[in-house]
């Protein structure tokens, strides 16, 4: 089986689209195959998902990285989107015939190489943090740019992971790390109530005590008017689709309400919807080795 | 995406190991991926489960009924499953890139080879049949090998579609054809009343009016005694394991049962599996290209 990591750098230039384009060409000319690059104005910021073998990722990154620390000067940069540096994240994510080791390995080769070819600190992050309170990107970016110039010099906390104890004089510093897939998934009620929607998402969200690795919040639908519980699933092999959906549609019938339809947003990985596949038929001993396409 | 072709070929021999080991390596030397490969003595019978890419899968397809008629002679067998040659079956079908019509010509083009390069009669069934009473193997295979020696030279019905007007001296005749992937699933029961699942796999069947394309019978499990529904989908995409799996649900729950897991036989294809993850969560617009592994 092929080795496959997905890559999501971001970037803290989001207006510029020719900025965009350069970033994309140093992805695709390292081998990658780029699936998707937006820019957010209003966050002056983009993000490019990109996916490879680890040695093209690994490269694609780097030569990502370079680029941005010479096409973005942060002293200049404004946006809604907290941020430390000119390519602001790096998150390697295990898709195929790689395990999350190897992920967190290929975090710290790219990162020990932005923090001595470019001159860039590097904070390991997530999976791939070294200590407790660099695994929460919020606790990594604390100060943003601006107040990390002075922090990273002072506190013996904020020392880097990799590269020079300053921030590099335009491109700030970066964080690299390695996390599971991310799953962006919204659930659609039949009720234009969207207190109903804000109630579910606080009993499935973990920050409220619901469950693991679940980001929830209950928004209305302009075009339907309808109100949905919009997600992130943060690690689907701890807490599954299926399990997520259950609790919704329990949540929603306990309220009166029905679940409508649901919606992916971006990529979800193949093992996320086998195990919805599975739940739902009762297999037991299924594995892909039973997928007749997947045999080739 | 890369063209896939499933090819699952019976032949009149089930006792002779070397035999399967000879037709395994004919196969593989035409560049396809054997699956399984396997004998049942009381048939004397063996079928091998083979994909590739559709120029290889023709061409293991020939090779296979040339060695098959080299080794085999009908004039000495004998056993349960009812069979008019030497390679008795030469089913085509559809797995990833290809159409229904890709294998119908398929089996047209390997079926005209055998008939005039081998000179052994061939008759199109299934989704490749040339007449209606010949859809049905069944319906082809009728007075088996023996009978049919006599038949085809007398009867205007019994004329094959390629090759000579009579059987070949030691391999018979052959059927190729093209078809859906078939699934064997199996659905189990919390009960050891056999007659529970017998009246289920009535009310879903098609010969006795259920589910278009759905085989079941009820049956008790010797390890467990309990019963289990098992089934042959004939056409998945008519009528997917999630509607099965639900009328099957529907029918124990009235009846006081309930469904304890289910097992898949052999190989599934992915889409299947698909459709029932998407009408669980209730999806919208979901497509394969949302899936992170495949698009490498």
């Amino acid at each position: 089986m092929k080795q496959i990591v997905e890559c999501i750098p971001n970037f803290s230039e989001g207006r510029d689209q020719s900025f965009l384009d350069e970033i994309v060409t140093v992805i695709k000319a390292s081998g990658c195959n780029v699936l998707d690059a937006s820019m957010d104005p209003s966050h002056n910021r983009s993000v490019v998902t990109f996916i490879g073998v680890p040695e093209h990722v690994e490269l694609a990154a780097f030569c990502a990285a370079k680029r941005a620390s010479e096409l973005i000067d942060m002293e200049k940069h404004h946006g809604e989107h907290p941020r430390i540096g000119a390519t602001d994240v790096i998150p390697f994510v295990p898709i195929q015939g790689v395990t999350m080791e190897d992920c967190v390995a290929m975090a710290k080769g790219v990162g020990k190489r932005i923090g001595e070819e470019l001159g860039i600190p590097v904070y390991l992050y997530a999976k791939a943090a070294t200590r407790p309170d660099r695994v929460r990107l919020p606790d990594v970016r604390r100060g943003e740019y601006e107040g990390l110039k002075q922090a990273i010099k002072t506190d013996p906390d904020r020392k880097p992971d990799f590269g020079p104890g300053e921030l590099h004089p335009r491109a700030g510093a970066t964080a690299v790390g390695a996390r599971p897939p991310l799953i962006a998934f919204n659930v659609n009620l039949n009720t234009s109530d969207v207190k109903i929607a804000r109630a579910i998402a606080r009993r499935i969200r973990e920050s409220s005590g619901g469950l693991p690795h679940v980001q929830a919040m209950g928004i209305t639908i302009d075009e339907t008017g309808l109100a949905q519980v919009t997600m992130n699933l943060l690690d689907y092999r701890s807490t599954s689709m299926e399990l997520v959906f259950s609790k919704i549609e329990e949540e929603a019938a306990s309220r009166g309400v029905a679940i409508l339809d649901s919606e992916l947003i971006g990529l979800v990985p193949l093992d996320a919807l086998l195990d919805v596949a599975s739940a739902r038929l009762k297999l037991e001993g299924f594995s892909k080795q039973r997928i007749l396409d997947l045999m080739v």
